[in-house]
């Protein structure tokens, strides 16, 4: 399956997406829609979950792209109903690498008062300790997924209703969460405390839909209604939508990251154009860190916006220095040791006519293991660049994120243990930028950047300040950031 | 499989791409990598020959991409050998929308004095006519290719040499056509008298490369040495490349469209780099057609040159109004029929919070039948956009190319029966402007524009003039331009 | 996906097959000799879990015959260990004709004290219930597989050690069942206390093995050692062997369509070859029901023993008049109406030139619904038999099993509402006769006959006497047999 | 893809089987199931052509079985018309163990008067220096199957019509052929001089069918006429058939295994039963051969027919000492060297509890390599039998054939170089004894045995007597037989 940012390897990834509706003909139609719109949240595997009352509850779950599963008639005459969800996933905490099918979501399970099915966006950050506790008492699990505590924890419950039975369960739950859920009449969206995962509410029609980006709503015609807010439960069914606080009030902390890369570009995240976010954070380093050059080139496609945005304050030309192959996917057989840089031909090609003796500014998003960046520098100097000089749209990422994203282990991200003039060096370019927190929080729209007592976002993969414990990790011997740090 | 363009099915077609190596290990390994390059060329399929002294001739001709095709281990292991060719296709004159396994090129022929296969990009106008007389002696055809012929007049040539024997083949050919062929040493590379259809020569290690296009070069990290010329065929073999003139000589006549869509930006044709050729083709639009607007916008991916080039003329800031899915794929069933526009929305999305109450310009590379700028439009205006003016990279699309491009029928080209005006009522935009064709041939460097009396370029898409009569659409009843029209 | 057996549709299939190994390197690669070996007990999909220390529990479950499924190196390469068990199914109670992935055993759980997989063939006659109060409880099922109720009884058990829980679950369970389960150590077989489906134990190396049947511990070299007793369980390590007594005693009594159909002709089961009390019945017939005939003709391949046993005793000879086609398959495209039988032909061919113008005697092991007897009479007399006569090498199938076998409603089986004569006329034979029920089981081995005070074996399926109530079957308002009928 | 025999790896192959129809609606239907009734004459490929008036021709090409490639309504829907022919093949001369789908027959060819295609059942002897010939005069091969040879020389024929092309064609060709052709109005069948092959001609409905064998007309329900005679060429339309003479007359000579072996036993070849001649064979090895014995087994499942002969004439009782799994298929990957013999056990089994103690008879059709001999030895003495006689149904292997059966080379065909007692120490067994050559001509119904002068049937495999001079074969160094041998 070719995966479809071309250094999906050296990214941070979103793990999950979440849509559902209700009250729409062929609702599962309109999911398997509302996933591929989603499809940047995960690549991995998808899964659809509707209920008719004459067919009961019915469920496919497939490996690879929405477009490729859910487009086929005779797969989609096998969920019918007015009310369905579903579910795109990169990998989930409990089976990196080794996903079976029984890990795709949504989960399904049958109360005394009838069935639900479950679909989650983040990650439970005590989720090993209740599995534990869970096994303890007789429940039997099917997946290594961690989310499927949330569906036994249900079942376990005392409350009559299923609304009820899933504020039960997840007052019992730490983490990063936005849920989306159904039964056979109601549509259900939650989203944890801090509101660290988006869920957007939009009205389609006579019916509902729930969608972790505004960019799925858009794809079936729906219009954006609210964001659910953090800390908020919205049961939905054909009369309407009700809203319910089964926390406790915090201060919310959205990902901010969801700015800087998560999002699509045409989503709207609390009220903000993440395209425009993405071009100012290009504006801001102009500012910061501004440099002589021929030609500002974005890396594609995640840096094109910063890049526009450079490109716009500093006045130096904006160009395609780096063209994408459209056609990127499985490995090819090396034809010899002579082509270095093989993995990142096959998806970038330099336009050679146009680098050739240029001092080029290359746009980024963000620099994790920092192993593309220097291929692509070297492919740039190969075109006969004269100077090379990278501007990237987010601050170090050194820390990593238990909230739902796919990161890797602390020691390989570059910034953990370099400073940026190390990174300089190490990458061997002429200069290296990356945006300061406070500039990210003033292109988020907050003119007096970051409020370091009571910071505004979750900013734990630049800042290591993590709003909620990441307990199971902390158990497994992670270490958290001190004081001194 | 999926299209590569988020429009192919409104957009004039590249039939073919060919590519050839010989003096590497593992030549197959090259010509997959070349081909992956060449991709946006053909996506219906592609094939490989290769030659190894032990092993003999081996082929492998699939389906699909060359990525999930030709990076099998298993797959390659078949090919052994030095030298190899290879093809990728959209579809021939021969059986458009049926194609069969057997009509996949590269051709093989068994002469009494060895093999040879054979690989063409290009469309032979002679192909029924010769065909039938084949059929009369005794060839026995075993696809519905055009290109068969040419393996056909090469067996029944009374040359003693298979270079010798297809000069002889190709002197009775009529048409555009660029051929890579080879024996069991020699790798070959003609380009017929005008030139119509690229081929370049490239040194990579101790071997030699052919390709269509210099972007496949860079991918196996060759080095650009020259165009095969108008007219030339060359003969390589390990110890060097001889030129050899079989043809009458005539003035080249290059397809102008390869600037124009054809060939990736990240290519040089003729010298020029195309991608500076588009930005230049937006920057005389802007010229030639100014007006006043808040944006400029491409439609991706074909128009973003020509829009950067657009902007910087008219000071009008670059945005990315439409947001391209990187998951185009199959098609969804349309979940109800108030979702116009679903081709549309599973490819694109209008950038909302950027377009709403914004005066638009869209720059598109080409308008073929206009039945998706109109959609376009109508998703620009459901966004909010107070205005939408289009500016077209190419002159208006009034005739069909008889060359190697896949066109539909003359009476369904917009520009065949509509004038300028007529197309921007039929489109409901605020204004719609082409390039003309003066001012297309500025951007490719010809200061003084076309010359009228002996054309710079082969045109016939727009100005009907065809440099090879096509003798066989003659014979089926096409109307060539008179005079007067 | 071919049956094996020309007429599986009109024939009672067993629904499982079970089988297990320990102390063995590689125990995955038994484990598929077994299941191939018991393939005839269930053909649409099979499953093998192992265990290995560092590996952990492992499994693949597939659809699809063994050989296609489980002789792939990658496949068999995720499944390490020295112990391992695994099943092959037709289909079970919960989900006829709809069976998904999710229901093909052996199930699994993990316990507070480890995890435990268990494979089942039988059928628990009081599932319902227990699924009712298992889901009031908390359980959540993954498959609509009955036998999953063991497992979430093993999982609320009090008992501390996994064979205790598993005597604890199965005490709760009614009906018929032969369990093969497995620890990370230990091997595990039980038999309900009737003994109804069989369970065997063989000696292979230094480990031991689990079987349904003698003829799979023939495949992988193993010696037979013993039935599992009816009620017995034994608990397999590889120090050795202990047994273990969890029900009250009752008398035993094994299925006798075992003996008839199920079993493969080179099993020995209760002490007895298949194959030669097979032969003895068709003695038995021969004895109860001569006719003057020229030929005596197996219906192939379930008839053959039956058919030679009746030659041998009344001396009309032996032939082939029927032919199977070995390579049955999908149904194909009738031509036309003039092809009548099309299902049969394509699965036999009648020999025309040994049949025409004889007096037939055909021997078939069974009569369900009546059809196929029917068409096979048809293509008799079509290729010129005299006469036709049925001798049918058990008794009236009047009743339907609800102890692991796959049978019609009661009103489907033509025994149900027709006399010997009635069925005669229906089928439009010469003659048909059935072997009494005391015919048959002196063919098993029972001298003095059925002893009908205290029958010796499960017939069921013949004498509507059920030896455990149908409980779920009641409760949904099948009326079992009154003294009357 | 399974073998259908259990021994496929010791046994000669029939290479092919045709079958054709016309005046029927859908014929491709009928086709289909001609080939599935004759899918022992070759599985490894099928191919069907049609020629529908609104259609041209249409083809399928497939490997594997024809129920998996031809029972496809979308594929079937590819084939329109009321005429069709088709073809199974094993492997041809060509490419053994490397067949590509170019090599899948039919064969088609247009000529300047329409198109022909053609299957062929048998081999050409002369066919490589046909290839030189053709080649040097321009034809270009498109597989590497001699039979592509016909459809060459039939394109460069002088003659106007397609029959009389054909025939021009076939009286160059020199070995043993049956021959299915059509045009897009005729049906024709062609047999060589010799007769080698065998053809039959049915009717069915207002249409004829051409068949290999007369099985093929009962699946469709057609009528046997007759045969074809041994150099006869019959032109079929919808008004009739009409019989021509292209060839020479010569005494025919069938090939007398087709009734040992290749054809199925409820096939009538040459007026004789083949079932009835594979029974009459046990009879007279019975005569020749007696043993005193307790049990006659047949090797499954060809040995059947002789051994039921064998004890009906010998009064010693028939038994299945040997059972064969129905699931045979792809290989197991082998679990420990302790299981000797496994290819064997997946296929067989032995009846332990019948054979233990007995002296056994078995019966096999005939001893290739020997190597399957020994294994079943092995299994039968393993099982604790106290003697094992081998009866084969056919006179020693000792010659390779050249007429369209695959065979080993000479030498390792176990009775080139090994007398019947030296093969009877080889196998190790207590007895071992052939069929004589004139036993054998007895059983086919010549009383008088074989004419030594001028023998009756093609018996080249046993006597080593060629009637047509394996040219192709000389050439390449092989020996015919001579005088002395």
């Amino acid at each position: 399956m070719p995966p479809a940012h071309p250094f999906d390897d050296d990214k941070l990834k979103e793990e999950c997406g979440v849509f559902g509706v209700v009250g729409v003909t062929d609702a599962a139609n309109f999911v398997a829609l509302g996933l591929h719109a989603l499809q940047h949240r995960g690549q991995e595997a998808g899964g659809i979950v509707t209920y008719a009352p004459d067919h009961g509850f019915n469920s496919a779950r497939r490996f690879g792209y929405v477009r490729d599963n859910f487009t086929n008639q005779s797969v989609m005459d096998t969920l019918p109903g007015e009310i369905g969800i579903g579910h795109v996933r990169y990998s989930t905490a409990g089976s990196k690498g080794n996903t079976q099918l029984r890990d795709v979501q949504p989960f399904f399970g049958e109360f005394s008062m009838g069935g639900a099915a479950i679909a989650h966006n983040g990650n439970i950050t005590n989720a090993a300790a209740l599995r534990r506790e869970l096994i303890e008492r007789g429940s039997i699990f099917q997946s290594s997924s961690d989310s499927e505590c949330i569906i036994h924890l249900m079942a376990r419950s005392l409350q009559r209703d299923i609304p009820e039975r899933m504020k039960d369960a997840l007052r019992r739950v730490e983490g990063a969460f936005s849920v989306v859920a159904m039964t056979r009449t109601k549509l259900i969206g939650v989203r944890d405390p801090l509101g660290v995962r988006p869920l957007v509410l939009g009205k389609v029609a006579d019916g509902w839909a729930l969608s972790s980006e505004t960019c799925a709503l858009d794809i079936i015609g729906a219009e954006f209604v609210r964001e659910i807010e953090p800390g908020e439960m919205v049961v939905i069914t054909e009369a309407g939508v009700t809203s319910h606080r089964p926390f406790n009030a915090r201060k919310p902390r959205f990902c901010i990251f969801e700015h800087v890369y998560f999002s699509r570009p045409d989503s709207v995240q609390g009220g903000r154009s993440v395209y425009e976010t993405r071009r100012q954070i290009g504006v801001e380093l102009a500012r910061e860190a501004p440099v002589d050059a021929d030609l500002v080139c974005p890396v594609p496609d995640s840096g094109t916006p910063a890049a526009i945005g450079f490109s716009q304050e500093s006045g130096i030309p904006y160009a395609m220095g780096i063209i994408r192959n459209q056609y990127m996917g499985r490995t090819f057989i090396e034809p010899t040791e002579q082509i270095r840089n093989m993995g990142v031909r096959l998806k970038l090609n330099v336009n050679r006519a146009l680098i050739a003796g240029k001092r080029v500014i290359l746009v980024d998003d963000s620099v994790v293991r920092g192993t593309t960046s220097r291929k692509i520098k070297e492919m740039i100097l190969d075109a006969g660049a004269k100077e090379v000089h990278f501007r990237i749209a987010s601050p170090p990422t050194a820390w990593p994120c238990f909230y739902g994203v796919d990161t890797p282990e602390r020691e390989k991200l570059l910034a953990s243990h370099m400073s940026e003039e190390e990174m300089r060096q190490h990458l061997a370019v002429d200069s290296l930028r990356f945006i300061s927190l406070d500039g990210l929080y003033r292109a988020v729209g907050e003119a007096e950047g970051r409020n370091n007592a009571e910071p505004q976002y979750c900013d734990a993969c630049f800042s290591g300040e993590y709003p909620v414990a990441p307990s199971d990790m902390i158990e497994r011997g992670f270490q958290v950031k001190t004081a001194a740090e």
